[in-house]
């Protein structure tokens, strides 16, 4: 497509244990989609740094973006800033900007900037800070490193903070033709049409609902008349589908 | 923790494009974690074979077993055999016995094996097939790596399928405890426990929920008794904590 790419590293035991079912992936998907941004791959790694920096080390270099998610709070197990920084070989300490954010937050609320939430201000060093409207604790970009909490309210202020900032490609347009056939019907089909148009990419995924086995054929492109004319097409194939 | 290790594999546009919101890896986790075998990796790559083949192959080098979901239909977008059989270095074709599997399933239900189907009996040479009581297409396993199904219905009657025959380790126990104070109060003191437990894991997970800023102390490990000291440590200190 030629446009920018982008990759994500997910940060977070608590996903790989199961415990917690990931959302950020897919609202970060959703965005970078409608920014004309490809999320070319996810990574999902534990709470060790030397994993979080080998998958931001080749993400940051096959990815014009990357962004991770989580392990910026407090805690013991929030290493996040320390692995970008290795990752980058460059020192990571509390910043003076970092803390006069926490410090009129906690001051705000009437809580201590404590030991434990000062953590939250070590920055690695050359970062720009990414605001975070709903917990005042930031995050930051060092060079095309996005880093992020996990919160789910969290990433997605600061999703919203960082993308307008980032130059994106043609928004990719997808509509969806319904077919209750299934995919094994609809193939042969659909085989034949793709092929008149490389310009588009076709997926087809099946759907189990009830008695019905059915398809969906989800036509994606940056040119929305090709679009219509493909999915026209498809739709004269399938009499009874219907657009989604 | 000297667990077998798993990695997994998610090969699917849909997901990175963020029409659809994935789900077999967080079933996945559950199982594995249930199974004791830590899932390491995740990497979601997209419908094309060289990354899937990048991504197999690291993996299967790191982990003890490899897991992948997606791509096993029959239509153009569906390589994920092939891109197995490339990561192997070996043939991949329609193989007897998954043509008879597939034979006999749509003599039953009235469906044509027309040759858009007959796609879903390649196999990479040396590969032991799946059973798909779902739909009857198999999956397979070829040395330590388990292709399956993205249809959720199917990758979970898939998992049910292969998780039985892998030898796993002590199961993961996990209990969480609740604390309605931000994570910021419960560092300190989180921190100190964690150093008197170093044969388990404390992950700490902060909420919102509300006008309450709150904190998730999950404790990780496989020893059911020095998980419940290291809860009541932690319950003793922060009163008004709720185990969930």
């Amino acid at each position: 497509m030629g446009n920018p790419t982008a990759g994500m590293v997910v940060i977070g035991d608590e996903i790989l244990s199961g415990r917690t079912r990931d959302a950020n992936m897919h609202h970060l998907a959703g965005r970078l989609t409608a920014a004309g941004i490809d999320l070319a791959e996810v990574r999902v790694v534990p709470d060790v740094q030397a994993r979080i920096v080998t998958a931001l080390n080749a993400l940051r270099e096959s990815c014009d973006h990357v962004f991770t998610s989580g392990g910026i709070g407090p805690t013991h197990d929030d290493i996040t800033a320390d692995a970008v920084a290795a990752a980058f070989g460059v020192g990571v300490d509390v910043r003076a900007d970092a803390r006069a954010i926490l410090a009129e937050h906690y001051a705000k609320t009437g809580r201590d900037l404590n030991a434990a939430r000062l953590r939250m201000a070590r920055i690695p060093d050359g970062a720009a800070l990414i605001e975070n409207p709903v917990s005042a604790a930031p995050g930051f970009s060092l060079g095309n490193v996005h880093v992020m909490a996990g919160v789910p309210s969290v990433f997605e202020a600061m999703v919203a903070s960082v993308l307008p900032t980032l130059t994106g490609g043609a928004p990719l347009i997808s509509r969806t033709l319904r077919v209750d056939e299934p995919e094994g019907e609809v193939a042969a089909v659909l085989n034949g049409v793709v092929g008149d148009h490389a310009d588009l990419s076709f997926g087809s995924y099946p759907f189990i609902a009830g008695q019905v086995y059915g398809t969906r054929i989800v036509i994606r492109g940056t040119d929305e008349e090709r679009i219509g004319a493909a999915l026209a097409v498809l739709a004269a194939k399938f009499p009874g589908a219907v657009e989604e």
